[in-house]
């Protein structure tokens, strides 16, 4: 008999409908110990709220998130709302001796995200992050790949996260639906929705980033804003890039923009090492693309790998049969599962709240950067 | 309140999962009067039959397929189990006056599958056949391009499945998990396995074959047989290729084999049209390759679609975000939703078993033709 | 002191200025002991003649080619007319003692290029025929991969020729520029034209083909002819297609057509083996796609192989530095240097006018399966 | 009658082949006022000299290259020596009324270039820097489509320009075949050699840039110099990036490294703009990717043009037909052409000396703001 761990969910949205549907997978591909039950859902729209729950199944629904978190039939409360809801929140649901996962970025700055750290690591409750990528399998892989020295020294880490979205300064900013767009709710733009994805996994496959020199820019100054009907001006960074060192040695370059005419959610990385190189892309993610050095001169190439194969790749003997692939929702199924299976361990899962601190101090250092024009340290 | 419709799945194979997930997934995604009830499964083998409807959540079992064909809280009898038992249970359920849905191909032979169609269409039941890749995103993309003329008059359509699993001749025959080797239980190798995939599209985008000219291999002509524990002759084809021309005067060209060393499940279509092609492949099920000759010279190229716009394409209103990618087992959510609307509707959720039989008999042409070595007519 | 060989030139179209050029690239690439030289060249069109001999550097012209053939200065016929002259003229040239070499296909039947090869070899006289696509580097090194045995056992041999020029019923046929679809002229089709390249790679690569089973196709019936002025009838296929069995015991599967709108040029051939596969494609001919099952699976997949190694791949050593591509004309400037090669160490210069004729007797073939519906030897 | 142009040719190595090549060329593909002859050549080692001489058809040789300059039937003379040498030549040959083509970059650094500048402008002397990458075909026609603002504003231009030759600290530095790893030969590593090149794009393609921040690596510290036997520091820069902004307020990011390993010469560019964008690489030089906002949603993508046009496409009505692709060294066959029309028509040819200055001062400002971690102006 399954142990069963109540799921408090905040957030009817994109990102609370994703990690609803983790919820449900789970039990249907993975053996762990424990069973999610979706106890409770809240959101501020009662209508939303109501159809959310139906959906997805939610034994019952909460318009207050205070009361969600106070909920002695809750054991893990999962964040889905904008970004400055996460600090209160999660600082909260500690206090009451909850579980605690939230949606990236942890918090809009790193001023904001140490005290949640404490406030979990205090409480001694599980933790996480969803910085999802690291969990599809073509990235778990390259993660295996890596560690067992096959890349031997690294030289260079690169990776962006282009998208086309905004380019049209008809998109409004703020509530529900563009809260992305508007600094006080989102903390940033790109920088903290994509980069911090790159962000993440560069430092999970290559280690700490030492400095750095970023830059940003807003291409749009100003848009209107859906919940004053005003047009105001743009708080967010539209593009971010910046240069780094790892503390390994090797070289960074990281981009992110939603001004990349043609690319809907394209996340690509490339690590080069002396031995190896690997690339890797979201519009593909079924592929991992190899260059093993070691092979004969003559048949040395890039290798599309398509990572499905349940006897070799990550993740995929709990799938189909070789070829068949599947998509972006399952790196959700498999944070979940793996954050069962750590609870169930009495283990951490990463990556945990304070993995996700030092993203945001690399975030912090880029904004920091952008606005003196020098070198950062992290 | 949304009415109920009872599944009662038989098999418990690679198959059952498949449907058994879709219908899970179905409630989750599209809005469709029916809910299915998943309640019950029936399977031989007790131990895999508890652990599978502990997984899914089927209500009650049964080991005796007939016993849940003739359970009056069934709605839709779902055959998930090795083509030779199509036709029994398929005929049982629809004199049942049951729904009926069956994994391709529909039966072993056109003259197996005759009876089926006679059944069903006798007992007025709801009936579809999961050939599942009409429901691949870009695949019902292609398939609205076609509809709508952009094609033009059609010169070419090739197809082929290419995959590489059964190259070793240590590989056995028969039973559970290869039965598919076993000429007896699947009725043929290639062609209905994955041929018969390539025809179900093939008629769908381009309409009925008239003749053909075949060809079959074995190129393992022995393997030891997991039932008997001997070495006996293999009866299925190993590789499967035929050339044709269809009833709108274009020629057809279609291979499947699972000798191609490198592809694990590689089926590809390509359609040329007089004033636009389009190409499709399984290991990038997310894309269609489109080629549009009213584009001016210069810029006239293959077109990469990513089809994942919830705004413009098929079925992905539904999921998430651009760029975000599905899989392959949402391809049966989609034929799962579709075929509950249908019921709803009261109308038939193509292809229906007639559908089915088209493909079937094009099979038979193509088994006749490799043995008398001359063209003959579907 | 290079020895020189005097090359008389017949035809100054397409190929006339492919071979030409050939010749004028060989010796700043390729030490080779014989230098061509330009001696004389051909045409009927005498304004074309002297702009051609201008451009090329040739030292003489003749407007009727049996003087050319004649002449005691010229070491080397070159025939690059329409391939209903390719009979008479190397018939003349050998018999006049000269070296032949022939643009592809060798004739118009297996009838016509029998004589051919009892000339040439009756006169003892070096013989090439232009299949350039062998010295393609990356068709060279598949070539050397499989001659390895890289392969193990073949099972699968595909190969199309995909163009699209010919869509337009406006198209006329005959005369200069468009003697390809006068079937007078050019024997066949794409058979001869396309098909006939493909054919040539593939008895190279995988051995020879032992029966077959063909279809063709003429999409537009009439077409206007450039020299009468009148609609006539179409003579030529204009899409051809067979599926054959090679004498190792492999299965091929051959198309072409001028109906596969999108695609330029497109030559495409795959190869299947027990260990490894390749793939290799014309538009892209700087690549070569090599799939190794010996790799460790989790690392396996397709290898993209840019071949342009100086230190590993075939004849790159001639040009520049890894990474830089060569193109279409250098499979001609190789096949002039083995060719001069071959004449300076007295051996063969594959393919021979020999081989040359076993694809023409594919060809036939082929037109008689499409002609009875049945099975036909080669 | 053609007029005859007398060219001298200083440095026998990679780029006096490339550069001999072309003018070999030019006459058989372009028709142009002017005929090259190959006057001169020049080299200090009299061996090689001499068997290039003779390779491609120099009328004379000189083993100093004053005398050369000197020399009154010296038309043109071609600087393809090391970078050190580029300044003293070029003026020397100006100073005598010669036109002057010099290989990338124009100098070591922009000091050094500029009285280059000063000198051919004084002597009012044709001049170009061979930045070769501008007349690739495909890369051509991405400067008709932005010159015709198909893009709209530009938000983004990335390029990197990706080796992997020099991981192995067992190679050189210093002598002929390694002088770019000498920083006195050389002046810079990547930054001169491969980022010169993509900058010139960058400035051609998207206009100048205002301010950058720069980042340099040398990895491996220490190298053998060829000629002094000693192990050396190394002076040059492994990997160079750099961030910038454009004057048309779009956002720069540049890459080069040798440190990249499976990337043999992989020169990369993309330009995001309002309502297209564009990418193109080096490896597949043929293909220019497309893509246009403008097409219906359903069908938008990233499009492959196969720049082998001769109807459509820049350079290529000069070659063969469509879909047979070009190489590498037409791109200097190109300039070598529009260098002879344009002396033809007394107009520059582009980029001219002034122009590559920009780039050098672009390079110099890369160089200050990798030393002061600080933002540089241009």
């Amino acid at each position: 008999m399954k142990k069963k761990l109540n799921v408090g969910m905040i957030g009817c949205g994109f990102m609370g409908r994703v990690h609803s549907n983790a919820y449900r997978r789970v039990p249907n591909f993975f053996d762990v110990e424990y069973e999610p039950v979706l106890k409770a859902v809240c959101d501020q729209n009662e209508e939303r709220l109501k159809n959310f729950a139906d959906t997805w199944g939610y034994e019952s629904t909460e318009t207050d998130w205070r009361k969600l978190v106070e909920r002695a039939d809750i054991d893990v409360v999962e964040i889905c709302v904008p970004n400055f809801l996460h600090n209160e929140i999660a600082i909260a649901a500690a206090e009451q001796g909850k579980m605690v996962i939230t949606e990236k970025p942890l918090a809009r700055t790193g001023a904001e995200a140490e005290p949640m750290v404490k406030a979990v690591e205090k409480a001694g409750v599980h933790n996480t992050v969803t910085y999802n990528y690291r969990r599809i399998p073509a990235v778990s892989l390259a993660k295996q790949l890596i560690d067992e020295g096959k890349l031997g020294k690294i030289f260079h880490y690169r990776a962006n996260f282009l998208q086309d979205w905004t380019i049209s300064p008809d998109v409004p900013q703020g509530g529900k639906d563009v809260w992305r767009l508007d600094v006080n709710a989102a903390g940033s733009g790109v920088l903290g929705d994509l980069l911090a994805h790159c962000i993440d996994t560069a430092i999970w496959l290559n280690g700490s980033i030492s400095n750095l020199s970023g830059m940003t820019e807003t291409f749009v100054k100003e848009r209107q804003h859906t919940e004053t009907g005003k047009v105001e001006p743009v708080g967010i960074d539209d593009a971010c890039t910046f240069m780094c060192r790892f503390q390994n040695g090797s070289l960074g370059l990281f981009e992110s923009t939603r001004y990349a005419r043609g690319h809907k959610a394209l996340y690509t990385f490339e690590i080069n090492g002396e031995h190896a190189s690997i690339k890797w892309d979201l519009h593909n993610l079924q592929w991992l693309e190899w260059f093993d050095h070691t092979v004969e001169g003559r048949q040395r190439g890039w290798s599309s790998i398509h990572v499905t194969d349940p006897g070799d790749h990550p993740y995929m003997d709990r799938y189909w049969v070789p070829g068949l692939i599947i998509g972006f929702e399952h790196s959700f199924v498999h944070h979940a599962a793996d954050f069962l299976q750590a609870v169930a361990k009495g283990e951490p899962c990463h990556p945990t709240f304070r993995d996700a601190l030092e993203t945001q101090k690399v975030c912090d250092s880029v904004q920091k950067s952008a606005k003196s024009g020098a070198w950062e340290k992290v």
